[in-house]
């Protein structure tokens, strides 16, 4: 098999995750990795620097559809709604082998400290690159945190329903991350 | 100097944040952290379990404060009531030591990314915990959500006030998280 065959990324996706599965992320090694995707260590580390941002890819392209999608809503739109278009742009990213992984990657990450880290860091990123794009949009800076704190909190609360949630359910994620940002608008009202 | 002699993890602190200052957080070892605070390898691992851990102690004390806050605000008292609790507890936590090491720490966070990541882990750390307190007084869940969220946001804006402050300000850091929950909590009822 070439080293540029197609597909080589996500196959080393599924494996990796496999063999975390198998045998935990601390004991599998990047050799186990390539070997079980039928690549060699170097197409490995053409795609990933290494284990821990293989489960973390696909982090600034988030960032930057989210920071597009605040970018290109409407003039007049307000924060909620900016943050609305950023879920709906970086939902596009997501298919269905995301959906899929999703049970095994969040049970990866839960048996690692360095992984909740490299995780956590996601979070943050995404938090930041909203608040820097609303502020760019005249958004004043607290306003601006809390949307993006909002934004970040709804699409991971959109992903683990359409990731948990059952197939027969018909609504794609860009629905459920964005029935999870009105709820936290409606609970954002209420707060006493 | 004993081993145990007081204020060896103070002055572990200060000489750590000393060393990332003039030489950078990578190029910093243990070893050279103890021989500066004027004292052995082995009491360094009596406090912290490595130089990352150095920079981000007191996380626990710190989630437990916060949940102690919320816990013991009267029964009656609102999310946001049970957070503000929460973010004066907390403060206690922080003198004028934390004050003063708090723009050298900053500079070190931002040369590392595996700081960066441990510093997510622990905003993400000081949320789960008072979503988790919360969730126990009986506020529903993304409410929960949505109060920590707006909690750690406001600790980190008072956090910053605090430490970046004219020290003629003599507001101290309990006053200047409130403030900051005080604006966002405006700023989440004028959401759009």
């Amino acid at each position: 098999m070439g080293r540029w065959a197609p597909g080589a990324r996500q196959r080393l996706v599924f494996a990796a995750v496999d063999l975390f599965t198998e045998q935990g992320y601390d004991a599998t090694t990047v050799a186990q990795i390539a070997e079980r995707a039928g690549v060699t260590k170097s197409t490995f580390f053409r795609h990933f620097p290494d284990k821990r941002e293989l489960l973390v890819a696909g982090q600034e392209d988030m960032c930057r559809l989210l920071s597009d999608g605040i970018e290109s809503a409407p003039a007049g739109a307000g924060a909620m709604t900016a943050v609305a278009a950023a879920l709906e742009n970086a939902s596009t990213m997501m298919g269905p082998d995301n959906r899929d992984l999703a049970p095994r990657i969040k049970a990866a990450v839960s048996t690692s400290a360095e992984l909740q880290e490299r995780d956590a860091l996601k979070s943050v990123s995404l938090a930041a690159a909203m608040t820097t794009a609303l502020v760019a949009r005249g958004v004043p800076e607290m306003t601006a945190h809390l949307a993006a704190e909002l934004g970040v909190l709804a699409f991971k609360q959109g992903f683990a329903r359409w990731s948990d949630g059952d197939r027969r359910d018909g609504r794609d994620l860009a629905e459920l991350s964005l029935e999870a940002l009105d709820e936290l608008r409606v609970a954002s009202r209420s707060l006493d």
